[in-house]
């Protein structure tokens, strides 16, 4: 068989069954040889952006790599931002690049660029096939070293010739390590430092943020009095009625320091040390007080939910968790205009048992964590690099993932329009999506940012490049464009109404909440 | 003043007029300092692809660089398939890119990434400033840079800290390299070779492929019987009536080894050596002759409308170029289903003068060479990079760089889906670009790729990966949802009732060309 044969049933048998795809000519012999393994499912995307972030939703839902299938250097240049954004979720991914026949490089064809050094910017191992029959090893490593403990991105980078040349034979699976056992040690030295006495506060993330985890951590917290908080942007966060509620780390760096102040012990489960997601003239780098030692008790990699329980065991034997109670805000009443709060309120009312929400609604989604905390158990996915028009592309990867589960979209109109045709595969892939698009007709963050940095001026042009009020978008004729059904709502009953019947309905649905105006 | 404001007065003074932007934090003291200096526009794009693309037209239609700000690693990543094109079209152009501030970054905030590695692959110069004293400097040797000939994608790194400290004072324009002279004793060599009575083809590409050239090299083959070809994908093309006509290279390499069979002597004046698109099994990568001899008789950063001009006096004195003589297809009749060919047809017989074609029409593009070929004067820019979703952006950037001709965006569906939020651009700033979108519901150069590479198979899936067919996407609604008014021609009749309306009428339109299917 052919190197493209071979690679595509080394990744069944390594437990790959999806692939995001927006491949090109140099892909076509992997795309024809998914013809005969029906156990790798091809997802056509649209967009590059949305073939990776969907990858990264897939991955965080399952804990094991789908492929995302990417056309030469400007392919993988357009999935590099959900890729930046899967590495710092720490998603296992592997994404397949597609290059020119070997001895058609030094030809220099018009699509020939540096794909290495544009794979390592966002990968923690790359590769490059030479032969048809060293490419399914090649595959078959790159699928370990995607699931190496914490996970990361794997770039497999296939040469046109090397998939259509015959001489591949499958390859058997490559076993993944697995996380690190945290040393007695270690956890002897944390239990120590909750004994001193001294104010205490754990900082999770990653797999701590998981039900396992965080039940150990609650029991931490309720036998020695150190508090919890999360990191800031969780890649997946399991939530709601029954699980140990925690906090989240501000976004803004003075308000992460306000949850920090006091505290003199930091211990790390699973997350790095906090640091504001940007700098300021005259704030600092780090929310963590000058008098605080950092301590690390598990890095992403290790068993952190086991070195938790070993911790609890020591320090806090016989607590219990501590459950968050149910509890669900009251709908908001009123035909009055839209909010970002009252619409917070609504979905906290309404979001459904089991719920995977993908939340890029930036600045509206202030009111989310709170407004859906005694929710139904729920995970919750955070951007976690940073880099917007993540929404829309992981919740298709997460409905891909959990066809059992609802998926819940929580989008800003700005970040929405970077990877919008992921719309286009909810519907063809009648994905039980239910998209918001928290509509204000700005990038509204900015506009804080432009205060805070100090760069604040009298004139318009500067404002008017962060605005997306002129013309307004409607996202509505957008969806309906792309075959999703749409309604938009501009008060709290519309916004109910339309929220539930797109939660009760299957298949995909964008209601744009249109959001009053800022006071 | 603090550095972005120098860096701004800098590049007003330099000529940088436009500033197609999508700024994040990082870039805030940039966009504030627009306020004060009105001589340098800032034109707001949804996504960096979209900005990138514009400022690709900008210079192609100006030969000056316009800048694209961008937000840090992933926003410059968002851009980089556009900066690829760019690359392969030599256009001048600057890339700003804001990063962290310079001592926030050992904190590896979550949008830490390696900036320079990204820029390098797309860009002929990177520079990150490291002083507000520097940066005013480094803006102008970047403009400088972009400038040099041929033309080139600089980037520029601002750390947040450059920016919005003090101590910036704007730099004096730095001139830019002139094209290298091509030196008599190359240009005799060439006139030798085309005296050597051989058959001899000459392959124009670059600024090869501007008017005065184009005479020149008529000229040429007027007087010696040699042959005159165009490189496939021409950054801009001037053609027309009273243009020398010449046919371009054919994309698919046994065609391109046709029109150069024969030849025995191939003359390279700002064009690269052919070389195949794609590299299949069993075919050539270049569709040169075996027996051929290849000569440069200009690189692409040289002049080489002059040392055309000098070889004609010498190979052809008495010659007079060969202008192509007006004419236009008559305007297809019936009302049956719209195809590509006729579609063509009213496109070459509507075409206004002075009109600038941005070409990604892709495999519905076939009949338009012909069809225009007669037309009033006019431009056309095509996808150099093969990096899909340029058009619409692209032709953003040229309406802008020229504000009283109207633009035409051919556009295939699969392409227009990477970057269609260029049309919220097209509405803000009410452009004259009529965009037609040759809907064919397919990737349907992919079909064809997929018989080419051997890769057919019998079974759906792979075919299933090319179709755009389910759900269908209505381009009409998402041009409506950015403000842009649309309409749908299913008929050569339709289409023609619309086309006219939207050259007719100032601001921007969209046509949805309803393709029949292919028989």
């Amino acid at each position: 068989m052919n190197g493209a044969q071979a690679v595509v049933q080394t990744l069944a048998g390594c437990g790959v069954t999806t692939c995001f795809a927006n491949p090109g000519t140099s892909e076509m012999h992997f795309v024809a040889a998914l013809d005969a393994v029906p156990q790798l499912r091809g997802v056509l995307c649209l967009f590059e952006g949305v073939a990776t972030g969907a990858a990264d939703g897939y991955g965080r839902m399952t804990d094991r790599p789908a492929a995302a299938l990417l056309h030469l250097g400007p392919g993988l240049a357009n999935g590099v931002a959900n890729l930046h954004n899967a590495r710092r979720a720490r998603t296992p991914l592997l994404a397949i690049v597609g290059d020119h026949a070997t001895y058609h490089k030094r030809f220099d064809a018009p699509l020939e660029s540096d794909i290495d050094a544009l794979a390592w910017t966002v990968s923690g191992w790359v590769r490059r096939s030479a032969r048809s029959a060293d490419a399914p090893a090649d595959a078959a490593d790159a699928v370990a070293a995607a699931q190496s403990p914490p996970g990361q991105v794997a770039t497999l980078i296939l040469p046109a010739d090397v998939t259509w040349t015959d001489g591949g034979e499958p390859a058997a699976a490559v076993p993944p390590r697995r996380p690190a056992l945290v040393p007695d040690e270690v956890i002897h030295q944390v239990a120590d430092v909750l004994h001193g006495g001294e104010p205490a506060t754990l900082l999770l993330g990653g797999t701590a943020l998981r039900r396992p985890a965080l039940e150990a951590a609650s029991r931490i917290a309720e036998g020695t009095g150190s508090r919890l908080l999360a990191e800031t942007f969780a890649a997946r966060h399991e939530r709601g009625a029954g699980i140990p509620a925690i906090d989240r780390l501000a976004y803004f760096v003075e308000l992460a320091a306000g949850q920090l102040a006091g505290t003199r012990q930091l211990i790390l489960a699973g997350a790095s040390a906090p640091v504001s997601f940007f700098a300021y003239p005259g704030k600092p780098s780090t929310p963590v007080p000058a008098d605080c030692q950092v301590h690390v008790l598990a890095q992403a990699g290790d068993d952190v939910a086991g070195a938790l329980e070993s911790l609890a065991d020591l320090v806090a034997p016989s607590a219990v968790p501590s459950p968050q109670p149910a509890g669900r805000p009251d709908l908001p009443d009123g035909d009055g205009n839209l909010t970002a709060e009252a619409a917070a309120a609504v979905i906290g009312a309404l979001l459904p048992d089991g719920a995977v929400v993908c939340d890029e609604a930036n600045t509206s989604g202030l009111w989310l964590p709170a407004a859906t905390a005694g929710a139904p158990p729920h995970d919750w996915l955070s951007l976690t690099g940073g880099a917007i028009g993540q929404g829309l592309p992981l919740a298709t990867g997460a409905a891909i993932a959990s066809p059992d589960r609802p998926v819940l979209a929580l989008e800003a109109d700005g970040s929405a329009m970077y990877t919008a045709s992921a719309l286009w595969t909810h519907a063809r892939e009648q994905l039980d999506i239910t998209t918001v698009i928290f509509s204000n007709r700005s990038y509204a963050i900015l506009n804080m940012e432009l205060q805070r940095t100090g760069a604040a001026t009298t004139g318009n042009a500067a404002r008017d490049l962060l605005a997306l009020s002129r013309p307004e978008i409607d996202f509505t004729a957008l969806a309906a464009g792309m075959g999703v059904p749409a309604s938009r709502a501009a008060t709290a009953a519309e916004f109910t109404t339309q929220l539930r019947h797109s939660l009760a309905e299957p298949g995909p649905h964008l209601i744009e909440a249109a959001l009053a105006p800022l006071r």
